[in-house]
């Protein structure tokens, strides 16, 4: 079994830590404020107690157990074989860290990197020891949503992408593998379109932000837990995704083609829409409601057990 | 209560007689195929099961008392209050229907129509009574997912919008209130986003189209079964939405700044895709994968509703 660092032990880092013990994985968690491992211990349990109601035969003592604190980075180098940075997403400071792991840490050791946006080319692209570099992207809160984008360079040797599409696997999760480089990866790629036509359509005064949402939490939304694009319209024509192709194909390139407006991300329209989310849900409430987001999360993750529709890679 | 009279006995008019007969209306049923009555009759008994699923307190004899199927259209013009079309998707189908209903029904019949792309202004064009027509879009399958476009025209009378937002209301149903028209509505043109953006992907080699359904499937779709696009980023940062969008807000923007290529719906693509599909389920199965769907569907409407996180409007 590998042995996980993990450098930064926010929400990210973890939760990572919970997900990655719980499978039976030894996990070295780093951060450089020393006063944060109390509350990352706590945060852990919770994620542990989380993960434990969609899989019961986890074990929170156990898992506990398999994870150690550290104040000293260079433990990580000297004892881990795959480091996974939740630093925060700043490019000189993830420039930094991978110059410094980079140094320290024997050849056969694997750095990868929790970034949501920056390509690892841009991370490493000083470095002697790119061909061992890696993103690998999760969706908020990690532990949860069993889903991670492997995105390496031009320059990742590809022992490095079959061994950490390995690690992600020995945890359930389901690899996403980015073929080339990209912008915001597939994932936030996906979310932007949607994003960007809904800030389109409520700027444009088309629907209220509500509106929006509700279209896709009580419609389009029930459909993709369980399948996406391409699956659904594959089940939404008789003779299948070709059919569908060919039925709507011209609808959807022409909304595409008479779709010249830029999104409205401007301040102002930041305002608006804040104002409109603070009637629904006051700042007072968003903790609350992003507690109750992982329970619904994991009632879901449950159910999908439950019906045989779990992560197959 | 009104009595609904429905066009059209196919899957979408099935569902809504379901749907309706289920929450105690009348339901008048008229298809101009005379054959098609007991196949209608036994989708229906299916629906209402799945039904009775999500919400025991249905009673699926009775709701079957209160579906009436008739073979002449006259009869919907002469007992019914809200009629909601369910004919084939085709322009001079619909044109010649509502041109049918509008010179036989008295004033104050409402009429509707489940199109999924065409304005209401296009259909009704050229009528007397334009101001009591209107779309009321469903998605697929509609009994199981609560959620229905309401888009008038600039002729459609307020009274009409109301009365319909009422109707589907009492139905337990999301109400997305259109406020202008455009091509596709809200819920085809967020979909069309999102396939748009996940054909590109595909037809440049980013992903496999596996790997991109699984980015919705085990990834962003997990989130969007419970809270649409905004919501989604309201939690994500510590702020708010507000301070999400000025984080992220010049990523979005410039990843469609930079995607200039527009989506291949192309035979070659789709030729393509269906053979990535047909090799993760085969045509045979088509169909019963669509039956799971529904099943998943109505596990997590269930689930939605234990968790108290059914429809409010």
């Amino acid at each position: 079994m590998e042995k996980i660092g993990i450098v930064g032990a926010g929400l990210i880092g973890s939760s990572w830590s919970a997900i990655f013990s719980s499978k039976g994985f030894d996990v070295v968690i780093y951060d450089s404020n020393k006063n944060v491992e109390n509350e990352f211990k706590k945060r852990v349990e919770t994620f542990l107690e989380e993960l434990k109601f969609i899989d019961n035969k986890i074990n929170i003592e156990d898992s506990l157990q398999n994870i150690k604190f550290v104040h000293d980075i260079n433990y990580l180098s000297n004892n881990c074989t795959f480091i996974q940075d939740c630093s925060p997403e700043i490019i000189e400071i993830k420039q930094e860290l991978f110059s410094k792991l980079d140094n320290s840490c024997p050849e056969n050791v694997i750095l990868s990197s929790s970034s949501s946006g920056m390509p690892i080319s841009l991370i490493t692209q000083n470095l002697k020891g790119k061909n061992r570099c890696i993103i690998s992207h999760p969706v908020n809160p990690p532990h949860l949503i069993p889903c991670v984008e492997i995105s390496p360079s031009l320059n990742t040797s590809d022992e490095v992408v079959n061994k950490t599409k390995d690690i992600f696997g020995k945890i359930g999760f389901s690899i996403i593998y980015v073929k080339k480089e990209i912008d915001g990866f597939i994932l936030n790629r996906l979310q932007g379109a949607l994003l960007n036509e809904a800030v389109k359509l409520y700027s444009e005064g088309y629907a209220s932000a509500d509106h929006i949402d509700s279209t896709v939490r009580n419609g389009l939304g029930l459909r993709w837990a369980f399948m996406g694009p391409f699956e659904t319209i594959d089940l939404n024509a008789p003779g299948g995704i070709k059919d569908y192709m060919q039925r709507y194909g011209n609808m959807y390139l022409n909304m595409e083609k008479n779709n010249k407006i830029l999104p409205d991300w401007s301040e102002t329209n930041a305002i608006k829409l804040e104002k409109e989310r603070r009637e629904i849900l006051s700042t007072d409430q968003l903790l609350k409601r992003a507690q109750k987001r992982n329970n619904m999360l994991k009632s879901l993750r449950k159910l999908k057990k439950d019906l045989n529709e779990e992560v197959i890679n």
